[in-house]
């Protein structure tokens, strides 16, 4: 299946905390830690946990820039 | 300055394509490739160019995970 | 490859309008029309036109609701 | 009152699932079910049930499309 | 209608400028300026123009904090 | 440190209501009131309390647009 979110960055679960509706999971991308906030829901349905290889998919509009 | 974004990705600008409402910003985040796309207004007030050392900034709630 | 977006929304495309940096994407979804705005990197690169079967992808936390 | 955002799909909810700071609404729009995550605070003011007509609101930008 | 969406800010459209698919709306909420990008299809079939008094609609979850 | 969000509203937090992983800010910003959801994390990280004067920073392209 093909996307249209421009970014999908193979990373591995470090760490999932699931509240009632939102889970926040941690992910390792390279050498830089990703964090994504995602419902409770999905979370379980996809049986997220640590050690788990995934995507971190993120839709350009998403993006900011920031520059010292 | 402190952001609440959890997601801050040290990166390198590798081209910048500009639009008269938007500008697409290509960038090296480790050994991946990362896409923004923010207003024009955005892109020239902050001169991005190609080479400048910056950090993609992404809320956790807009990140969206993908497990095979 | 599941995903944790938990909307998934099976429809067709109706009409594609590219700009510079971003493409208009026109769906019917059931008996309702969805747009789509996403960078044209992505419009070319799924070589997307009228006709296609698609899904269109949203996050819950990008969902509002209005009541009368 | 005029919105900007394109997608103004009607719709009727299903489940109304409350956390803390966010809740959960799924919703029947057409053949199809949507889920919107918003704030507690939003579904108390609207007193959001099953069975409520409502609009699900998505703006342009925030929809993504995958293609076989 | 009411909006879940907990931002309705009121203002004044101080400029609008129009690309193929996106248009940047400048206004003026209270003492600050406030920037929306949306679409073009948008902006003309609510013909926005300078004068206008509208409101900028915001979802709780779009909104970051930075602090000193 | 520059950011491409286009809004940087300067505001004092009135309100900080935590969930598990959750959290709703609201902050005084001129004489209107805005709300944000963002993670516990970075609430907790950034010790977020009412009196606090803060930047409310929302990207362009999530501002969608209101008019009678």
């Amino acid at each position: 299946m093909k996307m249209s979110a421009r970014n999908q960055l193979a990373g591995v679960i470090k760490k999932v905390k699931g509240g009632t509706v939102m889970t926040e999971v941690v992910m390792q991308v390279g050498d830089q830690e990703l964090v994504a906030a995602i419902t409770s829901g999905s979370a379980k349905r996809m049986k997220l946990k640590a050690g788990d290889q995934v995507f971190a998919i993120i839709k350009a509009t998403e993006v900011m820039i920031a520059k010292e």
